[in-house]
């Protein structure tokens, strides 16, 4: 019997729980970034610094002052392309994973460790915490990697 | 019984539908992107400028103009950009959304509210419209909250 | 019969199998970005530069020196994003194209057309080869809008 991708699989819906914990994360993320925007009244468009619901900049001075880059939403959108780069990949190749019929416990323990690095990673990044973040970058990574062997290996047709 | 991915199920072949739809939208945007490189002689490479084909810049000099950025073409990549924060996330969330088997009507609303504002969000983009756009977004964004929400509570295993 | 989205199924083993193949080829981009920020010593974060384990940058003037762009590594930036506006869109839209169920050997031929030229645009893009680069991102855009517009029309509710 073939895995299948529906609820009375158990790694399907760890992939669910986990999965959504770690996009809520990536979302929560764009949140932040446009909360930042309009406290720190930064923004990437000219009509959003003259909108008077956001910049409510009224010269064109005050709307090129707000259109300068701020370190702390550039930090927030580097580690959105992070998030990107590498939760985007492990939802498309976890579901893949689960075809080639893993062990449930093993699936689990590999949900468990992508997504507490990328946790930590998002925390490292946000208070700029080296070396952990080079680490918490690396763990996802090899989670994935090793979805990439594995689905490669056991997909023949 | 459990919810399928397949297309005896109705949910399915809606989000497949306008999953179609909105993917496509983002789609066109890459073309769109490639259409403004070309007409306005803008690039992101020297050797893009250089070719006969796109910019057929004959001197150093030329192929330096060519690579300052241009404000229409960098609105159109954030518009991308935003697409696929967000767009993506939505993809990767309804199906785990789809497998907790939600009522089909309430599927296809949150497909449609979700698209529609995708919709509505580039089009206020590229015609630089607040706060529409900013409206737009938290739309779309509300959706994908709630799929998340829905997904975590609906999965326990 | 419908069509299912398991191993029984050889066109799902196929992507699976392709699938794979192209997201390693991106993970391994992630890689390279990594390798030659540690090699050449040009990081995104201050923290980074200072970190004894990374740039090892003593004093600011270092540190400074350390976040100035790379050409090298710029490029290998662009080459992931657009990685992600064509590979992500490829993957998100194949099940749903399984899922209408097309002939294996059309599915088979499209993952193969697709997986190559994007083998192609990394080659070409990483040493700046025109206009062989434009023509694998046309061929790779090119069996994603195949994909939408088959999608869309085999998926009536």
């Amino acid at each position: 019997m073939v895995a299948e991708l529906n609820f009375n699989n158990p790694t399907v819906v760890a992939l669910a729980r986990y999965g959504a914990l770690v996009v809520g994360k990536m979302l929560f993320l764009l949140l932040l970034t446009s909360f930042f925007r309009v406290t720190r009244k930064v923004f990437s468009c000219p009509e959003d610094a003259r909108s008077s619901y956001l910049g409510n900049a009224k010269t064109e001075d005050q709307v090129k002052k707000m259109l300068i880059k701020d370190d702390m939403i550039e930090r927030v959108r580097r580690c959105v392309l992070n998030d990107m780069e590498n939760i985007i990949p492990f939802l498309l190749l976890a579901p893949l994973y689960i075809l080639t019929g893993p062990a449930d416990s093993t699936a689990l323990l590999l949900f468990q460790i992508f997504v507490g690095s990328r946790f930590v990673h998002t925390i490292t990044y946000l208070f700029g915490m080296q070396p952990f973040r080079a680490l918490a970058f690396t763990a996802g990574l090899c989670v994935n990697f090793y979805f990439v062997f594995h689905i490669f290996r056991n997909s023949h047709f």
